[in-house]
């Protein structure tokens, strides 16, 4: 996808330029793995055009494998993207319907071809919200990634400009066999399973990650769960749910420069750090300071390294100027 | 007025560039008003130059009438703006005197055309303290507007870089008995005119507000209450005086893109809520959460529109992204 | 030097221009004197390019005497500068080896007649780390200025990057006798020289400023304090000490346009305000609401005015737009 | 539409930003009649969205009437444009599938009440192009138009990414005949009509013109000559064929700063000129010059003012500053 | 003045910024000299605000001596300057009414002060045109130069918009008497002065330099020959005439980035070459040369270096990269 | 290296901010090669930083295999650009003294490894010029290279900047033997290797190709021919010789947008078509074609596509919009 940003901090209507960037949810996860020296490719539909180029030679050269991406169709997804400030909230306007991924048929994708040599799948949940052939698509991949032993992962990330809860629940529901682990919030799966955690209850996360695990038989849990008192500062951790335990992570207070692709951010870099064993408790902390810092980072990818990562969860970002 | 700003923090001594904008009190009023669905004309006298053409596609637009505006005079109003930051503050350098606006006298404009179809008409301490030809066409402005029986809105606006308070306070005094609602601040009426409230009494703005009723007669005095630690952030609220009692909004923390037009935009959205009939609490709560809003927009003009402010006075502001 | 700064927050891996300021550690510090209104002349090596003259011609600009300068070498020395923001810190890419200066050598630079006129000599521990050349260059120029009576001071700006602490102090204790004033932080000051003073001790500025008086003889030290929460903001103070007796400043939030050059500014305010014969409790609370101000700055330089710094020492800072 | 450029010469795969400029072929028209002083209305179809409410803010603001506007469908059409330059060629990555016009339907409009108080009907060829309900809506408001009494004027615009010539030629040929003034060029007519016109007849747009007439009953047809060397500059001129005879204009050669538009500014000062009654020689030479001015302007639509076209059409041009 | 730029080729009413540039036409004159490493000082009056700081700034990194300007009055002057592109002039907006400079008047200089140590001094026929007040001070300047036996330089540089040619020659005849060396152009003295020289005639600069010598006792007349066909390109030359004899510079083909400021660049450049002492036909290529480089500078100033000139007066220009 | 260039047409003494683009002679080569659909690696020695990771993640964005690249050493290359205008020169500041590569050791590479699987090296004269053991890590791999068997080609690319003719010459002459295609212009190759061929004999290209030949035993030569007037625009075209023949390509009239790199996308597109076994007339033609369109392109790398440059061969170039 494309997103177009307002410069600063301009509203749409004041914008004579835009700022481009290029990303989507799984891309930016798959970037994220492969920055922290992982290895990933990138599955998606994307039209013949010099833009479809761009995006892609973006992903190339962050080491993100594109070989598999399939052309066509007619058009890249776009969306335009308004940053907000202090009690003016950020603002998006999709334009996105009929994109070459929307327009995905089954057919377009060889599975066992784009499966050869992996042993991890993700997906987002915003892919089968785009067309029922998308959908279909995101079935069959779930399918036969189950069919070839690789752990799927799925990002619920739902967008209540693409689809309604109820038609997310009916879609996605009957996908979460194959899934093992789900990530979401318990917000997130209240509104759209239907959960009957209560929003203020102290342990609501470890409440939703049982009944996620109860009705759908996840493996593991991870729950985000932000705080935001304004668009410019944010409250943010994330439970990861595993072995029949809850492992909160600590808590950070993040000031925001950009805050699209936190949450992909998060996925990554749990993928990332489950794929290099790292146990529940490290690959919480590790998954919330990678997308703590990817707050601070402006466009959708997370662009801090390993080594800043791993410096956060060990106690940095006072600020000292490192020279 | 066209506005020329250093980007970012820049000071004057730095830019290599200036960021254009036009506005004025009174224009930023009338864009508050026709944005949210009102009708609103706008009254000035401009050059005929290609300056003042683009200020007045601008306003056209934004759905402001300009077909009432004079052309002639000179020069186009000139303020040149560095954004403050934290300990810094906000420096303006006025460059305006000689002005079309500054040199309009009496003559030029046709009040009983202007008003033609009007019922309010709104002015700002601003404009008497350009020159006396301007503080003349004020003064002739108000008799007509009254003697139509138009309400007539009064902004006190005062620049001590225009004039010293007790020249504001001889100019303005006899103009006030044509006023029936009059915007100001605690500090503002003590400074202009003198009244004996003690800054920190802890009901200062609704003594302010009676001692002015008692002194001039208005029907509505609302006072705006300022709070500022630094020029990055401010504490703001509002307490509108009517009926013989005062009506204190709650009071909101607001991160600054840009305070410059906060007065105005408070102005106009208390306009447009009485117009269409608010009763005092819901009026100033709606000028507050607009002003607030346009803290957060870049330029003058409050682009925040009906539905913002209106989720703004219901609660929102935590800054979740609208997608 | 010439700082490459990738623009708002962009990473270095995003930035598709860089942003040019020149700089210096001892060029900052004449900026701040010849900017409040004193005499100042700046001394390096820099070599005959279109880049050295931009620099000087921009020092020259703010009326600063660059008529010493030696040109020669071949290299401008240039930092890539990454702004942070809240939890990822502000990086620093060096590439100043082998720059003019790194390569100058004693017979460069004539003391004798560079100090013709002068009454003070500052340097920065900046320069002797560059090079063995410049660290004798540093070493001829402390012995001169000494022999002819100017006052010396010295800010020990310790950079981990161009060398360890241990040569670091090697370099610079046989230098400190030459020394009047001396510029560090309590926590420097450990690193290098290795005073025994606990980080967390509530009386350890003076007991630091007392061991250095004690090792190297200075009239007085002045011992900056910076907490840093994040990227984004800091608390600001600073002790002097002086005649026995440590006159610590208030301390002041400050949020961050430009962390870079506050030291610098705190010298240069310094230095001034001893120059004028302010006491050294003025001089403290100037030097640090000058530095104060240097952080909402954009580059190195502080371009504050002497009024503005003088309203902040006066309880200025909350705001207000000066209109 | 939202053109969105690369800045300069940059190419699609390098660009980092897009200049937002909105435009479309009969709002570029109408944009040049008003700004020459005529009255126009703008009708079409367009979103419910911040970037539609952009575009109309800037066509209102230019004195373009948008009240007839019709608001609905899900998405504003977008075309990505790359600046040529010297030996290669500009190139265009056309979104517009799927726009809120090019799903309109012809219930959407009420010609009735759009044409009410209007004397002339200006359409594109690029309009039907878009979707059989675009080409409908097409029909009808030509019917509605004649039916009225307007003039109508018709500019072929072929575009080869949206049809083929055999497709345009279908589905134009029935509207022709509500056509009074054809505005194409020799070549396309040829290409879409299969008029027998050889490409290097001396008299070939006299000849196309001829052709059309008799074929379409033409009151007058308007052909323009552009050849081009390169994407730098254009020899341009026109031909206006009236009362069966052929007007050409003196050809002008022209730098091109920005190409697209340049065909609707023909029409739009064409329009304008024969609105007013300028005869033909003079008609064509207005226009011809206009369009050559609008060769020089960023954005598709004419800024020129009536005072410079007519400047030109004097023997102006030659780069004399105005001061 | 500040000159307030469009940015690229934009018009005023599509600029949402304008580039900052500061110059004047006697400003230009000194930065040329001193670029090329003569000695200048610049005299006028600005305002006390950071825009005039600013202003001083830039001429003093530039080397031009700023201490003797006056600083008082209420604004700096201001003009807008709108790009052309081929067949479009260049335009501008004055906005200079009620400068510092404008509202000079003759006791506000101390010429005698002024002119210590020097021994050239040169004027431009735009500072009277500003007020009777500058005219009186151009006139004691003159008088006071003269009297202490300074070479005297002037050029007409008359603006159409600033006074008619009338008034302009009303106002300078009388202060030719003090005139060493005139600048102007064939064109201007036929406006201005009224020499009846056809504007076709061969040898039309040789006459109109013999006219004016006769009529005013000029020891040297230099006269510009623009010869423009768009606003990219111009053909440029000037003829000496000093001795009695004419000499003719050859001319050069120039594409433009920005006219404004050439023909103060060749009288800074003829001034410098005379002033060291050039004989009279290197002195005229010198400053074709040089005001030819001009043409390629964005802003006023000249800042091609010496070299530059000698090697385009050597014949460089061929474009080769120096590399 | 990085590349820093002043925006649009700003002198070194202006720009407040620098365009960074990545590039290299050979790195440009391995653009063009993998641009248009050929497979190419890049060897080279960068610093372990974030510039270094953005130049490669870039070449690896653009297809560019650049695995074999030894990280190490303390600095990217730096040159600083200035773009010419008209009679003004483009300008160069070269910083790349001290460079990773200039630091470059035999031992670095091993070579073996490195051409496993590649049947073509490319290198540039400015490689050994860089320092003496650049120069031999480039025997070094001439001699491996051509052990190997694979085909060799070398562009003279001299640079005044880095050495003398002289030098060049002594240290490429032995390495000549290496190389089967010798890529260079008859100037270049009568500089350095002191060929006495006339400057203005009409088949100079030939007569040199044919020395060429005779001396270093060249399978290949291609001569490039620029002939500039201006540094705007440039007249291009080359010669190929081959099988004792001289195959001279059409001519081109190029406007010039950034010259930096035609020399290299030349090199490039003549391997590729080389590659896939084009006939010399063809190759050549191909050849010029890109890199005509490469002036067109800001940045070194050549981002035309294989069929835009087959356009070109085939005649295109006329400007023509593609919509």
């Amino acid at each position: 996808m494309l997103r177009l940003s307002t410069p600063g901090h301009l509203r749409f209507g004041q914008a004579a330029e835009f700022t481009a960037n290029y990303g989507g949810a799984e891309a930016n996860v798959a970037v994220s793995v492969a920055q922290f020296g992982g290895s990933a490719a990138y599955v998606t539909r994307v039209p013949e055009n010099d833009l479809a180029d761009r995006a892609l030679a973006e992903l190339r050269g962050l080491r993100v494998d594109v070989d598999r991406v399939v052309r066509g169709g007619s058009r890249l997804g776009v969306y335009f993207l308004e940053h907000g400030a202090s009690v003016r909230p950020t603002k998006v306007i999709y334009d996105r319907a009929h994109s070459s991924m929307a327009e995905a048929e089954p057919g377009h994708f060889d599975w066992d071809a784009i499966f050869q040599g992996a042993r991890w799948f993700h997906w987002s949940g915003i892919t089968p919200a785009l067309s029922p052939g998308a959908a279909e698509a995101c079935a069959q991949a779930c399918a036969a990634a189950r069919g070839r032993g690789l752990t799927v992962s799925f990002d619920l990330n739902y967008r209540a400009k693409l689809w309604s809860p109820a038609e997310a629940g009916r879609v996605l529901a009957p996908l979460m066999r194959h899934v093992d682990l789900c990530i979401t919030s318990a917000e997130e799966a209240r509104t759209i399973f239907g959960f009957d955690v209560p929003a203020d209850a102290p342990d609501k996360d470890e409440r939703a990650a049982r009944a996620l695990c109860a009705e759908f038989g996840f493996q593991q849990v991870a729950l985000t769960a932000r705080q935001s008192s304004s668009a410019d500062e944010t409250d943010w951790g994330a439970t990861l749910f595993a072995n029949g335990e809850a492992y909160p992570s600590r808590r950070l207070r993040v000031g925001i420069v950009d805050r699209l692709g936190a949450g992909d951010a998060f996925s990554g870099a749990l993928l990332f750090s489950l794929m290099r064993g790292d146990e529940p408790p490290g690959a919480i902390e590790f998954a919330v300071a990678a997308s703590a810092l990817q707050h601070t980072i402006y466009g959708d990818y997370n662009l801090a390294t390993l080594a800043e990562v791993e410096a956060l969860v060990g106690g940095a970002g006072g600020g000292r100027v490192q020279r």
